[in-house]
């Protein structure tokens, strides 16, 4: 059983252990590629110099060689690579697909993969193309399960890779890997996308990737089979690919190309080696032009390793940070056809499916990088949540223009003198903010330019006018006295009005009213005036956070959402067994939940309770119902308080 | 006299060669700062590690210590700092803004400098504070001027820097420029800009430089004073900044944060290093962080000093493959504030002006990157010479959506079936092009993406709708019949079309009737199929290159435009004292150019002529007029063919 746990996340993107019998991955990661035949850089040194954890070869390369066959099979594949970390072996599938077919059978490469020793072996799937029609797409879907099938069998103790396939047909790729999840297969590769990346299709990519990601089972490493160029590593790994494989590095070498971030460079055409690795450090590019060849290959295969890893170390940088998404928008501006790419990303049907995996808060603030910001699914969330989670108290609103922030400081002067049926709306460049939200994430948390592109103004604009529907919008230029003359003046209190906002935002419409009983009494930090300690009726029920304005739920409050909202609700079911765990404060492994509420989000407060739902503890929710679900292995809540 | 000579080009960005008395720097070029009282990376060092080609140190500090300032005396600046190469000092300006003031005369301080040996001494300038008001401003501007004006009298062999102060004010910027171009000064710093960088004011500093550009003698290196994070590099170069100083470099060591190219990183955050220089490739954050506080200090050092170096190469690749202005909307995707500078180049005094020094042709294709790249220099162009040098010549247009490129390729069978009344008009994602301008630089050669933003959208449309305006718009859907229909059926030769639209927007309205005499003979590229010479009436006129679709002028067609075009469109005018070398093939210097065509660009085709408007041959400019006109060194134009 594949061993894979979730440590940080990010959009679909997540870094994870992944257990092998020669040691454990960190996930994303990039495979070299050996070629048992001519090894440019020992295995030793991938190690070494570039901290390379697993790597690739060719079984078929080998299988289809006398002398490396039977010394594989007489010492093993790790002695022969001379590696002493996992070792994952392609079948010969990309062979098939350049040389039209292989000549051997489907289980002996798969017994053969076993029998050397591979830890990760694959199967002899049926490379489909692009281009190729639905009707053999689909046979070669059936024959790629089939074969699948029959190889589980045989795999003994090695982990094996069932490869998806389809084509460019999302409802294909998608059947495929709902096909392959429900065998034993502990690894999955996205095969036949090399065409994909060579003719720079990256949105045909994007919906490949995305469509076999939704029918796959999220427990189990994906790996994006022959994508070696680090400009779509952050797209692919933000999708929920895990793993790359780089022939790239040497290929490239070998033909005098040098892989950048943003693309690839010819030596030739280059004065400037615009790079800092410690081959571009220690040679001009007129000095490795000069050089023999075997040396500048192996030299420029350096820098590509170099570059390649690099950009995984970006990505893992950026998931723990939570800015992944703008990673991802920042690359699409190196290439016109990585834009094609994010426009597949903000189709309706893919949004709702990211925002089951959106962390409800991040570490950094969000960062506008153009047309795409307003389309992540934190701001579509944010959105979808002010019309079914915010309860609008007002009937009429003021609008006000962007201003600093906090816009409730900034708009201190107009708060005060503030009716209670009066809404204030800052119509901010993220959408409409119901003033009382101005310190939730991301509002609060964002930073934006003066000026944002028109298509984020044109979709705030309609968010904005579907949000005042029903609301008689008052003018403050008309004087803000004739809201001052409003007879009822505001005994309102606007910490109140926050509070009960963001409850609903956060645990669910009417969620205040489940929470704020009797006297409330709200504890401010000395040293920022900010919210911090909520008691309801004596009872500590809530605290604020001062970094993303969200709740902690305390126990207190825990006990009356759980009377107020229905199972399954903000719940975490988990099997009576571990009550006692639980109520002894240990954190919720996935292996123990049977269920979840599917409204909750990975980083969203939530009760634990048993199959009998009573309630054991609050904590915080690592993973969404999904992969509470598929996971065996990991921390599913982080228990913070339990009844007891 | 500055020995300054423009080598590439890009945007306002240049690569120049500068002459010091101890060797040439190629520029743009960063200097780091060398404290003398602790110096943490030796001048070998810098010069051996990170190829520095220049350093700067603080004169004032050498200055205020008695035994550094006895030693600078008797040794020399160069032996004191152990460094063979320029090395330039700077005058207490700074202390003065971070101390409140300097115990210093503004004379008594340059002509230690000069004493010292200096390259490039610093005025004592009055630093002004961006929020500074506009008189007290305005006082510190003519302050120092006055000092300038002084201190240059003191400079002796050792070049000046004069720097231009005027805080945020736009005009009091210009002026300054304007008024220190007229001092023998050698060499620009653009002062007061630490806090606007400090501040994140990247907008305010965008207008400061261009200000101050505008004002200035473009034949002399400009310096953006204190300037160390590479996150403005490529955009202050784009408006033609030559040099930066890094003392951030050590600052921002000291203070155990990384500089990154898109910003700046705190080791303590950090799990891993997302760097490929020889630093973050040896050793790990965590490694870094165990070290001891003065070994860390200086590994820190040097990783900021590769980036911060990388990044002027990466720059210098961008100018010589004529990306740069890509590279700067890519670097503003890093940073919102960024963003709201690239608005300020969209204003249109500062696109006109930015147009003038925009070469006509470039390397590489045109890459979209977002809603800015409508805003370039090349597309504002376009533009502009589709309404004043593109003739229409027909009453009727059809309009056909984006294609495959090129688009008369694409559009082949409605092309021949076209009337000679009926245009094609391409609704590019660039703006309308009539089809016969589609092998035009940037027109074929630009990557977009399928979708582009609304901004370019809209700005398309209604350029769009402006150049239909006296056409009558005939619909294709309609029935491409009703166009076959038309009586008068096409005789016309396309590719007499093509070649009468591009000479217009090359060489000027009606510039066809000036080369496109009696009988035309167009030969082709037997591989390609396209235009390749062009005679009339027997005479080789024109050849076009394949590579951006634009015309190399022969001398029959340059006899044609001379008699043509009245003085002194398209001219060079060279002093008649270098007729013969002309005459011989050999290029334009700048110094012998006495004026030029207002109009001509840099890469634009021209005619050289004497002081009496005698035509002496045709070449390719190098630069615009103001250039030709300000700089001493370099070649002004490359003469093609003379008329000997």
């Amino acid at each position: 059983m594949t061993e894979f746990e979730i440590k940080y996340r990010d959009c679909m993107g997540r870094i994870c252990n992944f257990r092998t019998r020669h040691g454990i991955v960190e996930t994303p990661n990039l495979l070299p590629v050996i070629n048992p035949n001519k090894i440019l850089i020992t295995s030793k040194e991938l190690k070494e110099k570039f901290r390379a954890q697993m790597i690739i070869t060719n079984s078929y390369i080998i299988y289809k060689n006398k002398d490396l066959r039977e010394k594989a099979l007489e010492v093993g594949l790790h002695n022969l690579l001379e590696f002493d970390g996992p070792i994952m072996t392609d079948s010969g599938t990309f062979q098939s697909y350049v040389y039209g077919k292989v000549d051997v059978d489907s289980i002996e490469i798969v017994k053969f993969q076993r029998d050397i020793g591979s830890d990760i072996g694959t199967i002899l799937d049926v490379f489909t193309l692009p281009n190729e029609d639905y009707e053999t797409a689909k046979k070669n879907v059936e024959e790629t399960v089939r074969r699948a099938e029959e190889s589980v069998k045989f795999k003994d103790k090695m982990l094996l890779a069932c490869t998806i396939q389809g084509s460019v047909y999302p409802k294909l790729r998608e059947r495929c890997a709902r096909e392959i999840s429900k065998l034993d297969s502990d690894f999955y590769p996205i095969g036949g996308v090399v065409p994909l990346m060579e003719n720079q299709q990256y949105d045909k990519l994007a919906e490949v990737i995305i469509s076999s990601k939704m029918g796959l089972d999220p427990s189990k490493p994906v790996h994006l089979f022959g994508a070696g160029h680090p400009i779509i590593f952050p797209l692919a790994v933000a999708l929920g690919c895990d793993f790359f494989d780089s022939s790239a590095y040497a290929k490239y070498a070998d033909d005098d190309r040098l892989i950048m971030p943003w693309g690839t460079l010819k030596l030739d055409e280059l004065d400037e080696l615009p790079c800092t690795c410690p081959i571009c450090s220690e040679y001009t590019a007129k000095e490795l032009r000069s050089m023999d060849k075997k040396v500048r290959f192996r030299l420029l295969a350096e820098h590509n390793l170099y570059v390649s890893f690099n950009e995984i170390k970006k990505i893992k940088h950026a998931i723990k940070d939570g800015n992944l998404w703008e990673l991802v928008e920042r690359k699409a501006v190196s290439n016109p056809y990585l834009m094609d790419a994010l426009r597949v990303l903000e189709r309706k049907k893919y949004k709702k499916w990211f925002e089951l995996f959106e962390s409800v808060s991040k570490k950094r603030a969000l960062f506008y990088t153009g047309r795409h910001t307003i389309h992540r699914p934190i701001i579509y969330r944010y959105h979808n949540r002010l019309f079914n989670r915010y309860r609008v108290e007002y009937s009429k609103a003021v609008i006000l223009p962007e201003s600093k922030k906090p816009f409730s400081r900034y708009y201190k002067h107009i708060l005060q003198k503030l009716p209670s049926e009066v809404g204030l709306i800052v119509n901010s460049k993220l959408g409409p903010v119901p003033i009382e939200l101005d310190e939730m994430y991301p509002i609060a948390q964002s930073i934006m330019p003066d000026k944002v592109d028109r298509e984020t103004t044109l979709i705030c604009r309609k968010v904005l006018k579907k949000f005042l529907d029903r609301l008689e919008v008052v003018s403050i230029e008309d004087g803000f006295e004739s809201i001052g003359s409003l007879n009822k003046k505001s005994g309102n209190n606007f910490d109140l009005r926050r509070i009960r906002a963001t409850v609903c935002m956060q645990f669910g419409k009417n969620a205040d009213k489940a929470l704020l009983k009797g006297k409330i009494d709200i504890i401010k930090s000395k040293s920022t005036g900010k919210i911090r300690n909520i008691y309801s009726n004596n009872k500590h029920i809530l605290s604020m956070r001062a970094s993303d304005g969200l709740f902690t739920l305390k126990i207190a409050g825990a006990r009356r959402l759980h009377s107020f909202f229905k199972f399954p609700s903000l719940r975490v079911v988990v099997r009576n067994e571990c009550r006692d765990f639980i109520l002894d404060g240990k954190n919720v492994f996935s292996k123990f939940v049977i269920d979840c509420d599917p409204q909750l989000r990975p980083l969203d407060e939530c009760l634990i309770v048993d199959e009998d739902d009573n309630l054991l503890a609050v904590g915080r929710c690592l993973l969404n119902r999904i992969e509470m679900l598929s996971f065996n292995y990991g921390i599913a809540v982080k228990t913070r308080e339990s009844l007891s």
